[in-house]
C-alpha cells in the first residue's frame, strides 16, 4: 500500500455501501462503521463521528491489524480513527474476517432484545440462513449477545470471550444489548451479503416473536 | 436467439427489475432470483449467489425449458445457473409462465406463517385480488404453502403435486414455509404486476391477522 | 386545449407523482391513479391496467368532465381509461376538486377497517389535520367509508350519496373498504398536499388503534 | 449577508436536508422545517404550506433571530415565513441552537403519547444516546413533552416554560404532544445527527412499550 490513492476500488466500495447501509438505517446519527483489509494486515476504516453516507474515499484509514496502529491518516486531519478499531483488528485477526460492518440498527437491538438473561439468541427456522457461510436452513444458529459499555473498546474483552466459545464458531455476527451488531465476511461482499442476511434473521425473528409473547 | 448480445430489451429489463426488488427487500442477501422466457423454450435466467442488485444483462443464463440444459452461459465463467432453474422450468411448461420471480421477502414468509398445520393461504377481501390475472376482489383466493427443503430443487416434488390441484388452478405463486414465494405471469410485465400485488395481499392478510389474532 | 402536446408541465407533473406515489407504496400492481382539471372541464386522466410508475406525459387521456367522454386519447391506441373516470368526474363536478388521487394503500384499507359497523372514521388529535384546507387540529375530522364493489364505477351510487351527506362537507377524502381512498384538492398540489396528509391521518391513527386495542 | 446569493453552501444544504427529511417521513404534507444561523443574529428560514422537498435555495427568508423579524425575503413574494419562526429563535437564542429542525414524523407523535398525563419522556437503554452531544449510554435522557395549540407561535409560553426547567437542561429536542418535535444542535450537521438520533430514540423506545405493555 503505497497511498491515499491505492485501492481506490475498495475505498469507493466501502464508501457506497455506507451510502446503501445509511438508507437501510443501519448508520443513523453518525454511527455504526465499516472496513475491510486490502493487504495483509492492512485495513482500511472508516472514521468516527461523521455522517456515515457522506465518508469519501479519502476519509478513510489505513491501519495495522496487528498492532492496531494508524499506517496512514486521510490528508483531513481532523478525522478521527473509529473506536471499534480494535474490535475490528480482533474478528480480523481471530477469524479471519476480511470486512467488517457495524451496525446500529433498531432490528439489531431488539433481537439482542430477545436474549433476556440468556448470553445468546438463537435463530432458525428461516432459508435465509443459507446466506451464511457454511450454514443450512436447518440450523439451529446461536450468535453471541453481550453486554454494551460506556466506551466501544470495554466492549473487546466480552468479544474476545465469545471468540473463544465453541458454540458460536460458526457465527458470522455479534449482537451488543441496546446497541446493534459486528457483522463480518471473508471479504467486503461476503461481508454486505451476512450483513443483509442477519438484518433479516433480526427482523423476522423479532416480528415472529412479537406474534407469539409466549415462544 | 444468437447470442450475449440478443434480447437487450428483455436482459435490461430483468436486471432494471432485480434492482427494484432488492429496493423493496424481496431479494437480499443474494437471495431471490428471476427469469423470462425471451424464445419459445429459451429463457433468459439470473445467476445464484450473487448480489441480486447488481446483476447486469451480461450475466444472465439461456436456459432450454425443456431440457432444463444451458445454452448460453454468461462470459464471466465464475457465474453459476441458480438452483430455481428446475422450478422455473416447472412452472413455465405446466403452467405457460413467461416469466417467474423468486422472492425472499419476509412478508412471504409471514403469510406462510399463517397456514399453520394447512396446506394452503386464502386471501380475500381485497381489491388488489383483481391485479390477478381473471381474478375478482370477491375470490377467495388460495395459495399453496410448501415445506422448505435443504436444496431448492428438492421443491420441486412438491411444486409439481400442488400444480396438479385443482383448488389451486387460478393461483400464480406458490409459498414456501420460511423461505418465500414464487411468483409468475404470462410475460415480464404480468410477473412483475402479480408480484407487487401477491406482496401487498401477503403483508395486509399478515397485519389484519396480527390485529385479530384469534381471526 | 389543442392535442397531445399540450399542457406538458401538468402532464409531466401527474406522471412525477405516480412515481413518488408508488415509490410510497400507494398505487403499486398496477392499481390507483390520479387525473388533473387542466382548462374548465377538460382533465387529464392517468390509464389504466399499466404499471403506474412508468406512465408518459403522452400516455395520458383528456375527458371532459360533464359528459365523461374522451376528447382526446393517447397515440398508443392500446391503452384504456381509468374506471376511476366517473368517480373523478363526479368528484370535479360535485367538489369542485381541481386534482383526484385514488390510492391503493394499505394504511387506507386498515384505516376503513377502523370503521367497523359504521358509515365513517374518525380522525383527531393531530396536528397534521391543519393541512387540510380550512381545518384545525382540533377538529374531529370524519371521512366516510363506503363498500367496496366488483366493479370499480359501480362505487359511484354510494361516493354520489356520501357528498350529499353535511357529516361530511369538509372531507376531502373517501374511504372504500378492502381497497383504499379517494383524496382530492383544488389543485394538483393540494392534491398531493392531502394526500400526504391524509396517509399520515391513516397510519397515525390504525397505529394509536393497534396500541389501545379497546380504545 | 449581502443578498439572495449569499450562504449558498447553508441553502443548498438546508434545501438538501428538507429533501432527505422528507424521504425518511419528517415532513410530509408540507409540514416540519428548518432553519440555520449564517451570521450572527442572521437565520436561513424555510418558508411554511410549501412541498418541503422542493424548496429550493432561493426560497429561504433571513430573519434576524433578536427581533424576529425578516431582514431578506425571498424573491417569490407569495411565500409566506414559517409560523416556527419565533421557536426556532427562541432556542437560538436561548439555547445557542446553530440550526434547528422542526420534525412532523409519526415516531415523534407516538413518542409524546408515552408521556400519558406526564410532562416528559425518560429515553434510556441506548447506545444511540452517545449521538447526542455530551450524552451517555447510561443516561437517562428526559424530553419535555409539551401539549400543542392551533396555532403553532402559541406553543413558545411553553417552550420557554421547558427552557428554563434543569431536568431539561440537556435535551436537544423538545416532543410536541399529537404534533412532532423540534430538535436542534450547535451547527446544521449537529442538528441532522441529533435529529437522527432522537427519531431512532423515539421508534426504539415505543418499539420496545408496545412489546412490554406494562413497561
Amino acid at each position: 500500500m503505497k497511498g491515499h490513492s491505492s485501492h481506490q476500488v475498495e475505498r469507493r466500495l466501502l464508501c457506497e455501501l455506507l451510502r446503501l447501509f445509511y438508507e437501510k438505517g443501519w448508520v443513523s446519527g453518525t454511527g455504526g462503521g465499516i472496513c475491510a483489509v486490502v493487504v495483509k494486515s492492512e485495513v482500511l476504516m472508516a472514521p468516527t463521528g461523521v455522517h456515515k453516507e457522506r465518508v469519501t474515499s479519502q476519509d478513510l484509514f489505513v491501519v495495522n491489524s496487528r498492532s492496531g496502529k494508524v499506517i496512514l491518516p486521510p490528508r483531513n486531519k481532523s478525522l478521527r480513527l473509529s473506536e471499534c478499531s480494535s474490535i475490528f483488528c480482533a474478528l480480523i485477526n481471530q477469524r479471519g474476517a476480511g470486512s467488517v460492518m457495524h451496525s446500529h440498527a433498531l432490528s439489531a437491538v431488539l433481537a439482542a432484545d430477545l436474549a433476556g438473561t440468556s448470553d445468546h439468541v438463537v435463530f432458525e427456522g428461516l432459508e435465509m440462513l443459507k446466506g451464511l457461510r457454511g450454514a443450512s436452513n436447518l440450523d439451529k444458529h446461536p450468535l453471541p449477545v453481550i453486554h454494551n459499555t460506556t466506551r466501544e473498546p470495554d466492549l473487546l474483552k466480552q468479544i474476545n470471550y465469545v471468540l473463544g466459545q465453541a458454540d458460536f464458531s460458526r457465527a458470522y455476527a455479534i449482537l451488543v444489548r441496546d446497541h446493534g451488531a459486528y457483522i463480518w465476511g471473508e471479504d467486503i461482499w461476503e461481508a454486505k451479503r451476512h450483513a443483509e442476511v442477519y438484518h433479516f434473521l433480526f427482523e423476522a425473528t423479532v416480528t415472529r416473536k412479537q406474534r407469539q409473547p409466549k415462544g
